[in-house]
This record gives structure tokens, C-alpha cells and sequence, in this order.
């Protein structure tokens, strides 16, 4: 098999580590698949860097940033083909610059535009393994680019993409995708596959195991990526081969690939919302737009929003969500409204949690939200705002039930085992 | 002026003193000048990454050791150029690969094949300051390397003959080139000037201002160094001005810009010397090469050299002096020889320092050998060994004495004011 295997921060935290996911790597090689390995900068690394910039100035240049903040993944590049010789593995390290893997020049959040990656299939189809740092780029400009946060999954996968690997393993700290967070629901299970929409719903939604950047470019390429832990020992896993089951990990791949679709898939959440109402506002038409569009100017996401009828008849209150982050500029922008949008009151909460029902099962199932919206209802939550998908269900409810409600849905949608 | 600024590794130890730097250039760039700058690693962090990619493996590739290493001066690089810019001083980085800086692929040592600098040397003409990663270049085969320990001060020099600047300032921990070590003799003297064949052998005899290659380099090339202080307040030194005086540092040049010759220039000393001496060997053609061939494809370098006719007249003892650190192995060789070339005993020792006596005005003035030694011999100074160049003398003598026949030396050729 042509694999790309990518190691997160902590599976690299440390020499030791590193020298552990070599031995996965390793594994792969000896069972005769050809390997590019993706590396992050070692844990805590990045966080350093960033921390000198900001000393030397608040205000700073992100080009310079980037030739920065990169040098953390130059590191780990060299250290793990460093590693790999010393297994026996021939490794050779490779910067966004060497590829190159050219991207635009939106200097820390840059875009991938080509990853030019014939000379590096050359290497792997000799056997060699090549090291990429990942998160790095090259703009126009022949300067450094950084991709943003979790910009080491892109670049794996565009790798991936670029050598048409069959898989793209990424190795983490945990094991897998999982129907909901372990910590709220001790019974929450491993899934063996995930589709993409299911878990870019579940990424962009609170469950932090891949970026949403990485499984949207995994979803447009069609490359099959494997989440699983660079903990588990490199001799016991199994190495990849095509067309049998991975064993480890979580498979995300399309749809058709799944072997039994379930109605429900996973159970997420984020306490990261905020709830803003707008009351007693005319209701008629262009009033939405004019609220709407000045947040959306002040680059504000508006997530869930609800209308209702007011007593009276002839007004309306607005409730909408918004990132907790954005709280406090969301209602500045509402308050400067106030001459050209006649309101009454502006009322705010960030003590409200979103929980959230996925899976592609609901496309051909109807009743999913009927079930949820009663299992909830039962257990005494109030249910403030709803957003749905083809593939989702989102509820806002207040916080101090988060745990209870997601516990609740885990069990309706018969997740537990 | 067109300047070159090198700031080493204690300079830009922290982000406090990057910005403490970047003062100095701002002064200079207010002051009309253009400039580059050449930066060292953080002090203490080429020490940390050398040490990682010992830790992953003992034997390592030194591909990859330089890809590790050369990120040190990649990040002081980005965070000068950013405290510049807080500055207002227009600024860019350049790592040894965007310039380039094209070295041959002697991974860990490098030598430069040249330094393509139009494309800094057209923005520095525009009044951009370049941040140029000191330490590292490229390889015919576009991998890092880097130049070897002081590869920075080698890294500005050849900046600096490429870009054909008025001058090459290296900004180190001391305030210059002293007659000798303040350490051992407090009445040392800062020089305003030292020729670069002086410098040479104060570099290569133990005093560690300035790495040998640089010097050598700088007199091949022209290259005026300026050798000063980064701790001096940058406020209060003047900017560089063609045509005047200096007033802070020692300016390296060619002898012909020294004003005022004095006979002797400095005193030199190193402890780290050995001291063999093979007993009774034949005294016949061909002997010494069965010696010294040996050694030298050991790698090993010998020194100063002594003969001696021994009482029976058909022997002779040999001395010679090795690098401490070489010293066993140096044994280990001669001991294997025991059988091609008769000798009666090996003896060694490592209390033995050497110290030198330098100055350009030797060329024209006899007696300063004979001066030295009588002056030695009445401390009462055995001298075990002599060796000498057009502009050195220096004397192998018992450790203990250094500190002694350092100060004897500085009073009587007149350095003490």
C-alpha cells in the first residue's frame, strides 16, 4: 500500500516519542508499503514560538511569524528521519519550500494550491521514506507559509491526495472517532468507520480529533483516512493492507464504503455558544436582513436562529446564537442599530450548551428528531433554539445539562453498546 | 555605508536582547546607512537541537542534523526582523535557501560557494534591512547545511565581500580584541586595530573573539571587520561614517590601514596543549616521516617539533606537541609503531601550555625572540619547545607558568598601557 502517516503534537512530543512513532512506521515499511510521513512540531513547541513573537512585538508581521513558527515541524522533519535511519528505515526530510507545496501567500491561515509531489513519489517507489513537515508551505513570494491550527492534517492530506496514497493514517492521542466524548459518557464506543459528512458534523461541532479543513479536503479528493493512536504499541497493531479491515482506529471514508449504516452515528457538543434575543422588533420584511447583515460585515457566524411571534402580534423577537468568543462584539454591533432597527430590549446568555445528533442513517430515516425532541422533554430540558441538516440535529439547552442530555440521546439512539 | 551587522548567540539569548539589538541597527539605518543583518541561534539553542538529534540516534545523518540545527537561526532571524519592524524599520528575513546562500553538501561543515546577493543587495538599495540566517546555506542537491561552529561570523564575512560592503560589524559579548586575556592581566589593552594576519593567529592560538575561517575569509575577500560589543548602549555609540574613526571595538584590516605599528600586538595562550616526546629513536633519513605520516592519516596535528641528539650521538629524543584532546589517540598510534621504528620510550604530558608572542612588526624588527627569552628564563621559565612564524613566536612551557610568562610578556614588549 501507498500510505501517508501523519503524527500529531504529542505522538511527537518528546525524542522519545518520536523515536516510538518510528516504530509504526517502521512496521508499515517491513511489511512492504511505500511511506510519506507527515510530522507536527512537538507539543508545547509551537506554543513557544508564538510566545517570542509576540514578545518581540504585538504587532507582527505574519511572514516573519511564519519563518518563525515554522521551524518547529523543521525540527521534527529531521529528528524522525533521523530516527528512521537509526531503525534501518532510509529517511529523508522534506519542508513545504523542498516539495514544494506551494500555497497562496495568506501568511498564517495559507491555502494549499499544488503539492508538487513528483520527485518525493519518485523517492517513496525507491523506498524511501520521506519526511514531510507539515503545517508549512511556499507562497508565490518564495517565502514561508504556515498553514493555520491543525494545518498538519491538511497538509497530510493533500499530501495523500498528491501521491494518491491509499490511506492517510492519522496517529493522535486517541484512539479513534468515538460516538460521543468519553469523558461525559463512559459507554461511548469506538466507531470502526465514520463518513465524511458525519465527521466534518462532529469536527466542526466540538469533537476535536481532526480538523474540519482536513476531512474537507479528505471528502473532495476521496482519500480514506484512518484516526488512531500513536500509543498503542507499533508492534501489536497490524500493518496496513489493502482490502482487509484496519482493526485500529476510526476509518472515515464516503458513504458508500460503510459496511452498516446506523441511523445515528455520534453524539456532539460545545459549551462554546452564546445566545443573543432581540426583542419585540417589527415584523416585517427586511427586518431579518438588517440585523443579519451587519453581523455578518463584522465577520460575526450566526449559527441557529429562531423567530418568534410576538403577544402582540405586530412585533417579533429574534433569538440567534453566536461563538461565546464574539459575545460581547455581537451585541456592540446590535447596539449601534438601535435608530435604524426600532427594538425593545437586547437580551444575552453564554450559559447555554449545543447538543447535537448525527448521522447520514437520518437521510432515509424520518422521526429522528420527534424521538430526540421527547427523550429530552422527559428528562425535564428545555430545548431554547434547533437547527437541523440532512445529517443533523442540533438543540440549544442550557448548560448544566449538557452531560444529561447527551447520556440521554447516547442511549436513545442506542449508542451504548 | 553599506553594512553588515553580525549579532552572535549571546547577543540574541532572549527576545529583550534581539530587540536590545535591533537598536543598534535602527541606529544605523537612521543614520543613512544600509544594512544587512547576520544572526546567531539564541544562546544555549543550537546546544538543545544538537543535543535532540543525539538523543535520536548517536549516529546521525548529517542531512538531517543540519535541517534540526539550522532552525535555531531560522527563528532569531523572524523575531529580529519583527522587532525591527516594531521599530519602524523595514525589515525582511532570509534563510540561507531563499538567498541563496549556496554552500558545497559537506553537511555539518560547509564550505560557501557563493552568496547570490541581488536580489538583498537591490532592497537593501531600496532601504529594506535584510535578516539573513546566519550559519546555514544550501546544497547543490537543495538540502540545508550548515557551516560548522562559527559558521555565523563566516556566514557575514561572505555577506559582506558579496554585497561589497564598507564593512563587516560582529556584535559579540566583549568590546573588542585585547592584547591579551583581561582574565590573566588586568592591564590588557583594547587595540583599535589589529591586522588580519595578527588576528589569525590570536584566533587560532585561543583568543575566541573571532572564528579562524572568518578572518581568513575576510583577508582573502578584503572584508573590514569590526569586532564590538552589542551590551554597549546603542544609543551611545555613533553610527558607522566612512572616513572616521571608529571610537568602540578593534577594526580587523589589512595591514596597510594600521596607523601606528608596534612591534608586538598582543599575547596569546592555550592550555589545551599535549606534549609527546619519543625516546631514542634512530638517528637516520627517514625516521621523522615514520613518525609524522602516521599521525597525520590518524588526522591528528601536530605542532611544534623538537629534536634533540641524544648523549650516545646514534639516537635522538623527539618532542612534539599535540591538541590535548588528541593526546591518547596520539599514543595509541605511536604505540603501534613499535615495531617499524625503534624507540626506547614513549613519555607524555599534559601540564604543558603554550604561549605566543604576535605582532605584524616582527617582520622588521630582529631580537624580539632573544628579548622573550632571556626575559622568560629570568622568571625562571624552562621553555620546552619553540615555534615560530614571520609574525609569531611562541614557547611550550609548564602550566603552571601561564599566568606568569603571560604577564612577564605583556610588561616587556609594552602592552601594559
Amino acid at each position: 500500500m501507498l500510505l501517508v502517516m501523519k503524527f500529531g503534537g504529542t505522538s511527537v512530543a518528546d525524542v522519545a516519542r518520536i523515536k516510538n512513532a518510528a516504530l509504526h512506521v517502521k512496521r508499515e515499511v517491513e511489511a512492504g508499503n511505500r511511506v510519506a510521513v507527515v510530522v507536527s512540531a512537538m507539543a508545547g513547541h509551537t506554543n513557544q514560538l508564538v510566545a517570542w513573537t509576540r514578545e518581540a512585538s504585538l504587532i507582527h508581521d505574519a511572514r516573519e511569524y511564519d519563518a518563525v513558527v515554522a521551524s518547529g515541524e523543521q525540527i521534527t522533519s529531521g529528528l524522525m528521519a533521523i530516527a528512521l535511519q537509526s531503525l534501518g528505515v532510509t529517511a529523508r526530510s522534506w519542508q513545504g519550500w523542498q516539495i514544494p507545496l506551494k500555497s497562496d501567500d495568506a501568511h498564517g491561515a495559507a491555502r494549499i494550491d499544488v503539492v508538487e509531489a513528483s520527485e518525493i513519489r519518485r523517492r517513496l517507489d525507491l523506498g524511501e521514506v520521506a519526511v514531510v513537515a507539515g503545517f508549512q508551505g511556499i507562497s508565490p513570494n518564495n517565502r514561508i507559509t504556515t498553514l493555520g491550527r491543525g494545518g498538519s492534517d491538511t497538509s497530510a492530506v493533500a499530501l495523500a491526495a498528491a501521491i494518491k496514497a491509499d490511506r492517510c493514517d492519522i496517529y493522535t492521542d486517541v484512539d479513534g472517532v468515538y460516538t460521543t466524548d468519553p469523558r461525559v459518557e463512559q459507554k461511548a464506543q469506538r466507531l470502526d468507520r465514520i463518513s465524511y459528512e458525519e465527521m466534518l458534523e462532529m469536527a466542526s461541532l466540538g469533537a476535536k480529533v481532526l480538523q474540519t479543513r482536513s476531512v474537507e479536503l479528505a471528502m473532495v479528493q476521496g482519500v480514506r483516512v484512518q484516526v488512531r493512536s500513536s500509543f498503542d504499541p507499533p508492534d501489536i497493531c497490524k500493518p496496513a493492507q489493502l482490502g482487509l479491515a484496519e482493526g485500529c482506529g476510526t476509518l472515515v471514508c464516503d458513504e458508500a464504503e460503510m459496511l452498516e449504516q446506523r441511523i445515528v452515528s455520534g453524539i456532539a457538543y460545545t459549551k462554546d455558544e452564546a445566545k443573543v434575543t432581540v426583542l419585540a422588533v417589527e415584523d416585517k420584511p427586511g427586518v431579518a436582513a438588517g440585523i443579519f447583515m451587519p453581523l455578518a460585515e463584522a465577520n460575526i457566524n450566526v449559527d441557529m436562529i429562531v423567530q418568534n411571534i410576538s403577544e402582540d402580534g405586530r412585533t417579533t423577537d429574534m433569538t440567534f446564537t453566536v461563538a461565546a468568543s464574539e459575545f460581547s462584539r455581537a451585541l456592540d454591533v446590535l447596539r449601534l442599530l438601535e435608530n435604524s432597527i426600532k427594538y425593545a430590549d437586547l437580551r444575552g446568555d453564554t450559559d447555554v450548551a449545543k447538543v447535537s445528533v448525527i448521522g447520514v442513517g437520518m437521510r432515509s430515516h424520518a422521526g429522528v428528531a420527534a424521538q430526540m425532541f421527547q427523550a429530552l422533554a422527559e428528562k425535564g430540558i428545555n430545548i431554547q433554539a434547533i437547527s437541523t441538516s440532512e445529517i443533523k440535529i442540533s438543540v440549544l439547552i442550557g448548560a448544566a445539562y449538557t452531560e444529561l442530555a447527551v447520556r440521554t440521546l447516547h442511549t436513545l439512539f442506542g449508542l451504548d453498546h
